[in-house]
């Protein structure tokens, strides 16, 4: 029997794209974990549809949580109800999916357009590793012999992309300008080598991940990568992951990119 | 007679700390620009008397000018008043030095912290370089025959900090931890990288420098450097600024320092 990937996981922006995919991978892998609370924000509306739908076929594995990572007390609720199906025991991984893009040249950008994708992007992935950390640190000390960081024992994975890095903008730059998104996304970066300092000593990894130019809302239709390709390189990534990991930016194939 | 660093200059937050030393190197230089507009959020209030003592004592050269750089009305009018005082000629610096720090560990840090810090660090700077851009492009193009990028022709000069460095996080989180302020330097950064490649068309020049760690109200008493040390070796850095520069970090000292 294949190892588990972990025995629970909380996938937020689950309900279509990379999201959506992450979870089916997930729930379909040779060895699923016990719960997946897919995060998704309006889960009642029509754009949930096909995630109420693999939730209901693997009702004993999928639980939707009603999770807008924009609001503080959204996220305190889908804290509480994670915890309390857990039923005592911690969680083990939280894939911080949910993104949002906009156009943004400079002309484009304002306050407005700078403030909600950084709400978002960044703050929004800041206050679920704050609002879950006990439940983190829970999974972390249920495996004290395992004193090397993983997947399995507590991880928090923060999408990002390969637009967060400050060496290669100028790479691509101009092919798409992207001031709110760049700008958050490299933010996001910061606060991932943030919690990997300060979660280490709790046994928690933390990493960002790049998925490559995938094929949805955001990617667009003309993306080299279904979203199918993207999240099984991905989750081997994610499985593979150890202490010398944290604090990094790496791609869906596991390749090191620079900040 | 030594070369003037530029004909015109605009400083933010120039009321105290580093903003009020550059402007005071800025006009006790032996070569002093023709024009400094020095940017203050409140110029009537109490923490500005310095600023106005000196403004006075130079009043053919300081011009005091009402910028809050969180008010986008206060940015255009200031660029307005900039333009008129210019009278046909554009502006050749920019230095974004208004910043803000706050207490930041995580628990200290909510929506509005990572918002404030943010708006003012990384949106006030970008704000002021698209409503400045005009006035900037002005000066670049005064001096066609002139090709190469530096202060003295056009350059916005974005005040960051050795906090932003993601490739140095780890050795310093735990001394000061600083969420908020962490994560909106590494954003400036980004923001430093995008306007680079914007503006390189233009012939402007833009950087991200850190002024080292300077007896300030936000350095404290306890920092190595007087802001005398940091401006008159940032002084140096700035003057001396070409291409090649345009979209990195440099220390005051102008030593790269790693994103
Ligand atoms: N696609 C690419 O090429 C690419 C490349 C690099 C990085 N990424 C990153 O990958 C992640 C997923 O992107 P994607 O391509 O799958 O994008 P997508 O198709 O646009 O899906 C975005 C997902 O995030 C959710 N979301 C947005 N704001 C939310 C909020 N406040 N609360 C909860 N959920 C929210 C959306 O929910 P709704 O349906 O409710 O809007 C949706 O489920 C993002 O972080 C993105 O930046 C994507
Ligand atoms: N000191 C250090 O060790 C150090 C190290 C690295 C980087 N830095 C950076 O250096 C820059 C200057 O810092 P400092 O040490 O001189 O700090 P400071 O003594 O606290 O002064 C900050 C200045 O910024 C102004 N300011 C803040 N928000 C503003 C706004 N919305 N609009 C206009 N002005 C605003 C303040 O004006 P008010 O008087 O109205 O508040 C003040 O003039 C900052 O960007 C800081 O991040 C400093």
């Amino acid at each position: 029997m294949a190892s588990r990937v972990c025995d629970s996981v909380l996938v937020t922006g689950s309900n279509r794209g990379i999201g959506l995919e992450l979870v089916r991978q997930l729930v379909d892998s040779p060895s699923s974990p016990l719960q997946i609370f897919a995060g998704c924000r309006d889960p009642n509306g029509p754009r949930a549809q096909e995630l109420q739908e693999l939730a209901q076929k693997h009702h004993d594995v999928i639980t939707v949580v009603q999770l807008d990572t924009d609001s503080v007390a959204s996220i305190a609720d889908a804290s509480k109800l994670v915890e309390a199906k857990l039923n005592g025991s911690g969680l083990n991984l939280i894939i911080n999916n949910a993104g949002v893009n906009i156009p943004g040249s400079l002309a484009e950008s304002g306050t407005q357009e700078m403030v909600d994708v950084f709400t978002t992007n960044v703050v929004g992935p800041m206050l679920i590793a704050k609002n879950f950390r006990p439940l983190l640190c829970k999974a972390a000390a249920q495996v004290p012999h395992q004193t090397s960081m993983s997947c399995r024992r507590s991880a928090v994975v923060n999408i990002s992309s390969i637009l967060s890095s400050l060496t290669t903008c100028a790479d691509n730059f101009n092919l798409c300008p992207m001031y709110p998104y760049r700008v958050s996304k490299a933010a996001l970066n910061m606060l991932t080598c943030c919690l990997a300092e300060d979660f280490k000593k709790e046994g928690i990894l933390v990493i960002s991940l790049h998925p490559g130019w995938v094929q949805t809302g955001m990617g667009g239709p003309q993306a080299p990568l279904t979203t199918a390709e993207s999240v099984s390189c991905m989750m081997k990534v994610i499985t593979s992951l150890t202490e010398k990991d944290s604090g990094t930016l790496l791609d869906w194939e596991g390749k090191s990119l620079p900040w």
